[in-house]
């Protein structure tokens, strides 16, 4: 297809660097050779870094809800009692993925756009000892929300010692997550955000407790079976073909991030969420989250304005403009659209974003402030 | 990583063409967007061309085995009765995956090397009422044989009318395997094997009393539920987020293998599998299938002469004739190595596989006849 470079504005895909793309290229090889042996075993030690993690990692060829659910099917059995405390869509996946294979789910839920209040969780926790895990998303992509993970930690292993499962789908790479410092448990996270490259792959991290836990969990599993991949990986293999093109993108995002050091990438992600916060208000539209202590630096969620079409506003954009927005997901697809500012992306791309938006917003009834 | 390209000769991952390479690289887009809307939709009417189908087919971001795994959680529940007729590693992964997720499998299995008899799946059913599905194999990776699926469907569908379940991967779109004129339920292939992009996709196939199947089964299922791939199949979409970079490529080559014709296709691997053998017999080797009734026409395996070491020889082709011969698997590891010749393979290539192992077999001991 003849598709031209847009300034893609989703949440991932994101766009992928000319460099990273030119890897991908790099000719096939065997999956059970001695060059494929080399290539996974220095992508994981470079995301060890990146998770900031002496727990065991996995890559799988599947996107970031495959990895999650690895996370549940590893480490739980039907019937076990779990907590998801989520406000938002992609919380409520991680939940929904739990129920399908039989946990017993116990719900905690907050506005969407809120985040989740640590303090809640620890009344949870309390006040219901037979809960074994407990399912957190670190940034809710689709309200543009970073839970406050640290905390939640905190009561979740500091005060109980459960298990500690984390969609980091939209935060690792972007975002500081010290898996190990944060004592996560499960963490997974997925290609196509901070590491800037297309959607197919996810990284998943073990931790031992987390193994303890897999040696008793009885949720059935193949595919997803963190075991064999450990077994595979101490010969430098997979269990299943995996995707050998996506490695090697891989390992050309991973020499560009730990070349520029993770607190410089966490740094610039921070400064470009402030830029594209202030630069939306500028435009006197209003943010779904105004709370400089939980907005998402990876995505900004934008109320649409009263009388606006939230569909021809994102229509004028992409086939106007170049520039493509995200809408709202589930109870919020009509009154809120998202810019994605993460991975690849620079000020100018966000500038370009709301100079577009001040050109579009008059033509859909909105005068830009 | 800096990798020439090789005389790749694994049955999978294939070399990918130029062509297809440069269209992956082509930009991301949003995938719940229009250009994501017409690739997946010119995508999959494509690929029900080359399964000769009028199923639903869907496109899943993993590998073979997932694909697999798709087809078994979406038509059984736990304690369902099931045939597994196998004849090497792939169809031994296919039972146990049956097994991994409580169906009670009853097994059917055969010399690694032979074909699935029909008569004895036959007599099989007839023995067993109980059984409600048959797992089948249609190209054993593991041993280079083709088993013959039109008359065990002719016995599975025709005679008893149980689910049938096809691994598919190492024989669609180079084999002929016409999904609806055999009756196949559920069939599973993958992108790095026929269609000569790398691994990271799965194909299904999925027909009217399959759905039926789907609509009682109860095994556990979230990442590969075929039900949520419809559904959002309608609206041009794919539940989670799908591997683009892929997509692109596959696009790229089913342009290529339709504008070629699946008769012609399917004649050149005959042609070429014709070719290996009888080149490989010309050196004095011995195949471990001799039988031009069964022999793949995409992989074959050859035996390993008495006292040579079969991984120095792999390793001087590799390392000094840049031909890459895949291993054995399983019980086979030490006693056979394989040549794939499927996807994008010329006569020339096989040529430089026969006159490498002319020049290296008589360096481990057997001289060639």
């Amino acid at each position: 297809m003849n598709i031209p470079r847009q300034n893609l504005r989703t949440p991932g895909p994101t766009p992928v660097p000319d460099d990273i793309v030119d890897a991908m290229g790099t000719p096939m090889i065997d999956h059970r050779g001695p060059e494929f042996f080399e290539l996974i075993t220095q992508a994981t030690a470079g995301l060890k870094q990146v998770f900031a993690t002496q727990n065991d990692l996995f890559i799988l060829t599947s996107s970031g809800t495959g990895g999650l659910e690895s996370l549940i099917v590893n480490s739980l059995s039907p019937g076990d009692r779990v907590l998801s405390a989520t406000a938002g869509s992609f919380g409520d996946r991680f939940r929904e993925m739990a129920t399908a294979y039989g946990a017993d789910v116990q719900r905690l839920d907050f506005e969407w756009g809120d985040a989740v209040d640590p303090e809640a969780v620890r009344t949870a926790l309390h006040d219901d000892p037979g809960i074994k895990a407990v399912l957190v998303t670190h940034n809710e992509t689709s309200t543009g929300v970073t839970h406050p993970l640290p905390e939640i930690s905190q009561v979740v292993k500091g005060e109980f010692d459960k298990l500690l499962l984390v969609d980091a789908v939209s935060s690792l790479g972007c975002l500081p997550l010290p898996v190990d410092g944060w004592n996560c448990d499960l963490v997974a996270t997925a290609s196509q955000k901070g590491f800037m490259i297309p959607p197919g792959l996810a990284f998943v991290s073990v931790s031992p407790a987390a193994w303890e836990a897999e040696a008793e969990a009885t949720m059935p599993r193949f595919y997803f079976d963190l075991r064999a991949a450990r077994d595979y990986l101490e010969r430098g293999q997979t269990p299943f073909t995996p995707n050998v093109a996506l490695l090697y993108g891989l390992q050309s995002a991973l020499d560009k991030l730990l070349e520029e050091g993770m607190e410089s990438v966490y740094e610039r992600h921070a400064d470009i969420g402030r830029f594209t916060r202030e630069g939306v208000k500028a435009l006197g539209l209003e943010l779904l989250v105004d709370d400089e202590s939980y907005a998402s630096n990876t995505v900004t969620a934008i109320k649409v304005p009263e009388g606006v079409d939230n569909s021809r506003l994102r229509s004028l954009a992409h086939n106007e403009e170049n520039v493509v927005l995200a809408g709202g997901q589930g109870k919020l697809s009509n009154s809120i659209f998202r810019i994605g500012h993460l991975g690849y992306v620079s000020r100018e791309d966000i500038q370009e974003v709301l100079d577009a938006l001040a050109r579009i917003l008059p033509r859909v009834g909105f005068n830009p402030g």
